[in-house]
């Protein structure tokens, strides 16, 4: 039933909802009108948070379910979720006191992602093969 | 087979294509010329009303989906898709218009989301609780 | 166990990486320093290219697994996968080069991405019907 990796996406949708509810504050914190996403840089550096984490979780949730689908390593997949999460809660906090910071947590998130969909390449090409060689 | 969620998923998805058609008739008609995604307010306004939209689908479409397998109750996971859309609608005519306007829909459609990413979330931990008390 | 329909999403989401790639590395050849994204028309297409495709995965991935799923026919669903794939490539590479030379595989992308939904949303009403036909 995939019970950890669904407890995984729920843990990451929340990250996310929290980075979105830090630049509704600091919109109004600051005082940038809707729709500009520009003009403050402490506000921008809060938006880009959201945004960045938003380009990867495109990749992420995806590559998360089919690690553990296409290789049947759940326990795996959740860890390397976990791995994702602590470093977008780095990213948050640290890109939000300034964006040369960002790195770190930057990488960690990236390199839990990147494992996650080469892993999961891996599982579905390797079922492929194997389902060529049955038939 | 979560028919109900499937369909909910392509007309959420139909919502988002209609808002990405005005974006680019916004563009022709304004003079925004790509890349550029600022300059004109009323351009911004369209612009944001998809972005926006898109930052709330990376959270609606798993909360509804996980809502729909952890809990079984499909047709409450549709209801609340329903009501986003709905709020998703409001949203895009009220902002087109005027900013200050956009609250409404988004607070409609805000709360359906986290309605479903926190049922989907106790459907993900009961069921953990289950399975670790029955092994 | 949708084999192809996984094989194209990794694929697709290969692509989106590499976007991303030539974002960071434009950002530093440039000098846009972050949080900003604007500033160089050269670095704005770049970024422009990566998140246009992201505002596309959000439709693409469940349009691709819905017409996988409902209408049972995942060779379909993986070939229109293709011609995304196809159209995202060269729209990567000719709108970084100029933005007025981005509609050629913009439009080879939508038109893979519009039948996919069409045919999911098809095929998830077909299922509804005979449902309670046969109820």
């Amino acid at each position: 039933m995939h019970l950890l990796v669904a407890l995984i996406t729920v843990l990451a949708l929340l990250v996310y909802l929290w980075q979105g509810q830090r630049v509704g504050a600091a919109r109004g914190r600051l005082g940038v009108e809707a729709p500009a996403t520009t003009g403050n840089p402490e506000f921008e550096r809060h938006f880009r948070v959201q945004a960045n984490t938003l380009e990867s979780l495109i990749v992420f949730l995806p590559a998360l379910w089919l690690f553990a689908i296409y290789t049947g390593y759940d326990w795996i997949a959740a860890a390397l979720g976990v791995i994702w999460i602590v470093g977008r809660i780095i990213y948050t906090t640290s890109y939000a006191k300034e964006a040369s910071s960002r790195s770190l947590g930057f990488g960690i998130q990236a390199i839990a992602m990147i494992v996650l969909l080469l892993g999961a390449g891996g599982g579905v090409v390797w079922a492929l093969i194997r389902s060529y060689h049955s038939a």
